[in-house]
């Protein structure tokens, strides 16, 4: 059985990457992979007790360390107990957020620097990367408005200032540029049918091969 | 004002600790100095919450990393927003558990290694460590039956097999062999009185000119 494929979905707030996950999947189901869809922080029981720790309450409930270890604790149960096994399996693996949107929220927006990210990311998670990685990018002033529109609730990363979510997508297009093998950006300003199109055109282009 | 002293006490389940950490505050504020009592993990409103996470349920409810990723995390809350804060003012910080527990209950009892800890102090806590630590020794079978007639609740690590009790207390005792300028092994099976004493004057022996 070959190793299933790795695929992550990225960006700021309201981008809209929890619907096209779904569509995501909806597209690998249909040609014939079994897909796990899953989310960050959480996707696991524990991880998920971890999240509720993260997205609620004050802005400044956590510095950025404290953040980005609580994180890491959340992510490493993820790994360990869901991704490494589907993907051993040979399921096909869609993760709403992993560790780009840390490199962007606690690295880039928080300050402590990408490279201390990557530094923890090595020494608790080792070499798992995603074999796909989707960017959507989106004026942080519009994604607030649309995750506001949302719903109440986990509201701790929302309520940051502009500048943070300025910083955030600064951050989220330098992984991109950095990395642009893994690294898809979709332009999430479009209509949704437009930006889904656009995700799923990047799929096929990546991994179609396989599909 | 000079910068206060941080003193630490470290060992197994059941060791005393948190008895002789009363003691120890109050022979300090006997000879004048503002104590600040603490213990970990814990020690704020935030690393406790955390701590709940920890130490209720199943053993194998977080592999090793993810329990030093979750002791971390709760570390740098207590260390940002108490302990150096303390230190600063010029008081004494007694704290009832530090990084030693984490090197020995994750890197040795859980098998990570020691290095892997100290790494994640280095990158997350930088370079403060206690300037006294009293290490209580004691046989585990001892230790164990004590915490068991202690109290309900918080048992996950005290409900661990007494292997991982064995492992724990010889990186305990590698740890105080490592850094003897640091640390003073105390035999914790001693009648309560003479571990007090034992304890009381480790610290008059090694701080003693401070007092």
């Amino acid at each position: 059985m070959a190793r299933g494929r790795f695929i992550t979905l990225e960006g700021g707030e309201g981008a809209g990457k929890s619907t096209q996950a779904r569509a995501l999947a909806q597209l690998l189901r249909a040609r014939g992979k079994t897909v796990v869809e899953t989310r960050e922080p959480g996707g696991t029981p524990g991880a998920e007790e971890i999240r509720a720790l993260l997205v609620n309450g004050e802005p400044g409930r956590w510095d950025a360390w404290s953040e980005a270890l609580l994180v890491f604790a959340a992510r490493r149960d993820h790994v360990e107990r869901v991704i490494r096994p589907a993907l051993a399996r040979g399921d096909w693996v869609v993760c709403d957020r992993f560790l780009d949107s840390t490199v962007a929220y606690q690295g880039y927006a928080r300050g402590l620097g990408a490279g201390a990210i990557e530094a923890l990311h090595a020494l608790v998670i080792g070499r798992l990367r995603p074999d796909l990685t989707l960017v959507f990018d989106l004026d942080p002033a519009l994604g607030l408005a649309r995750a506001a529109a949302r719903r109440g609730g986990e509201g701790r990363f929302e309520a940051q200032d502009l500048a943070f979510h300025q910083r955030l997508r600064a951050g989220f297009q330098a992984i991109a540029r950095a990395e642009p093998g893994r690294c898809a950006v979709i332009d999430a300003g479009q209509p949704l049918e437009a930006v889904t199109l656009a995700g799923e055109r990047a799929l096929l282009d990546r991994l179609g091969g396989e599909l």
